[in-house]
């Protein structure tokens, strides 16, 4: 519940757990509401920027970590810009300042968790982006035909059809912070994003999916727009809440989709990547499913080096916010 | 003056010219006193950092600048330290992150002055950082033997003592808030710095000269510790005076010298690399000498890459400081 005795003093506390630009959508809705707003960020980060500092610097991976407070800051304009400003020409080319604001900030107060406080100052953080896990995580995808693909950039972009399991390596340990962020919440929303490269490596923190488990909050799984072509082909709403389950170990109380069809000639050009819409399917009997219009009729500026259709249909924040707000309450 | 009829209001507005270790110094020093203080800064700096960023990126030369930013910050250690890191593998190597910040926001604002007065802003500064020119200006060398040396850095590390003329290409053009900060000032604080590296690339911007002499501000030339082997062999206080004359085309008002000569070891140490202590020399009938055992105490912990001499004989922060609103009052 969110009001105690004083009425209006405590504040509702919601945890958002993900990372990308699903997590970025949901915290920039969120963040115009008086909340206790948390995200709990995936770790497993490997590609672009984020890994060439992690193989060169050996920090941990700022990228996922730099959308969430760009999301939650209340700095100006040319801060955020700043934020996600990247170089692009010389020895620098690919890398973007927030991550090395990062690292260079874990390298001089020799923490990641450190490093992440300081950066939410200097960015006045409405709400508090914490790490899943300290530990120097690798996502491993294992084939049924013996082969392992190391990486969460790799297996972003390989076809896990016949996969047989995925783990980290090493098995990396929740955050505490992290912990008592997901047992104190009113709420945990869970996604939208990647299925295998924001949440399932999430969910493969040891103790994340406990916390969740034993926390009171309510339980709320945004599910993605579209399917992921050789990762979640096929998968309905009712798919993805029944997996989303299965790796946290318990119920999810509600998932909210979405039910509206965006015009043809868009979902053709999602179908030349294989990408196709998720359909509903049909429901299970413990969750709630909340169905409406999640398509965002904004469509944002391409940046260089994006893939078309990733900007063409994504969740429209203030309709998140508003259904998450009303379920959490 | 510094007090108007409305007293205590008025502050004593100092502008000290320079750029590199020096330049750090007297605004540290300064910083500590409720004054208006302004840094005119040397922008010729091509070495290091600065210079692979002026290559890649073709941004202004945000060495010099980052370091009297670091100076007048009221922010925290971390904040400074974090300008002043230097990443030390990989292919960021050598990079400062203060530079990375300014030559970043140069990009996104478009504009070196706007990326310092951003700059200024999240560093909290007491006191304003002023680029001398905006334009971007190479340092030329020609020798006698009409051999020619392009470049700080290259000059830097040259033998000077055949040297027929140095200049800027192009002739770069004051910075107006430059011009405005000499010509209002109550205090033109001159050096100490690398009279080649700091100082005569500084005198060389059209405008700057002139707006030293128009000024009805004092001016004070805080004369170097120690001769640069190759660049100022056998230059006394007096000599160096003149040279500074020469440049500015009117007087010096004061000079604050050195009068302690620190341990023989030191200066052996010293005359190792040819660099020598100044001696004062005859004084000048037109200008104040003001002589003082200069020479800081504190030895700083010597940095990775530091020449060791360079951190044993430095002036003493809070003495400049005293003596220079000795005279400039």
């Amino acid at each position: 519940m969110a009001t105690s005795k004083r009425g209006r003093e405590k504040k509702l506390r919601i945890v958002v757990l993900g990372g990308g630009t699903g997590t970025f959508t949901v915290l920039s809705g969120l963040k115009k509401y008086p909340l206790d707003l948390s995200a709990v960020v995936s770790m497993a980060d490997d590609g672009g920027s984020t890994g060439m500092l992690r193989d060169e610097l050996g920090v941990l991976p700022p990228g996922d970590i730099r959308q969430c407070l760009v999301a939650l800051s209340t700095s100006d304009r040319t801060m955020r810009a700043l934020m996600n400003y990247r170089f692009s020409s010389g020895r620098l080319k690919g890398h973007s300042f927030g991550n090395l604001l990062l690292s260079a900030l874990e390298k001089i107060t020799g923490s990641f968790d450190k490093a992440v406080e300081k950066a939410s100052e200097i960015l006045r953080l409405r709400g508090k982006v914490i790490p899943a896990t300290l530990d120097r995580v690798r996502l491993v995808a294992r084939l049924k035909d013996g082969r392992v693909i190391r990486g969460q950039s790799m297996i972003h972009d390989h076809n896990l059809h016949h996969l047989k399991k995925i783990t980290l390596d090493p098995k990396g340990k929740a955050n505490p912070k992290a912990m008592t962020a997901l047992r104190t919440a009113h709420a945990i929303v869970i996604g939208p994003g990647g299925f295998y490269s924001s949440l399932v490596p999430t969910f493969l923190i040891s103790g994340i999916p406990q916390a969740i488990r034993k926390s009171r909050a309510k339980k709320i799984y945004i599910c993605n727009l579209m399917n992921k072509a050789g990762h979640t082909d096929g998968f309905t709403v009712k798919k993805f809440t029944e997996k989303i389950e299965e790796y946290v170990g318990g119920t999810i109380d509600y998932v909210i989709y979405n039910n509206k069809r965006p015009s043809a000639s868009l979902i053709t050009r999602y179908a030349r990547e294989g990408e196709r819409l998720v359909e509903p399917g049909p429901h299970l009997p413990r969750t709630r499913f909340v169905g409406a219009d999640l398509i965002s009729k904004k469509f944002p500026k391409p940046q260089k080096g994006d893939v078309l259709t990733r900007n063409l249909i994504r969740h429209n924040q203030d309709t998140l916010a508003k259904l998450i707000l009303a379920v959490a309450q």
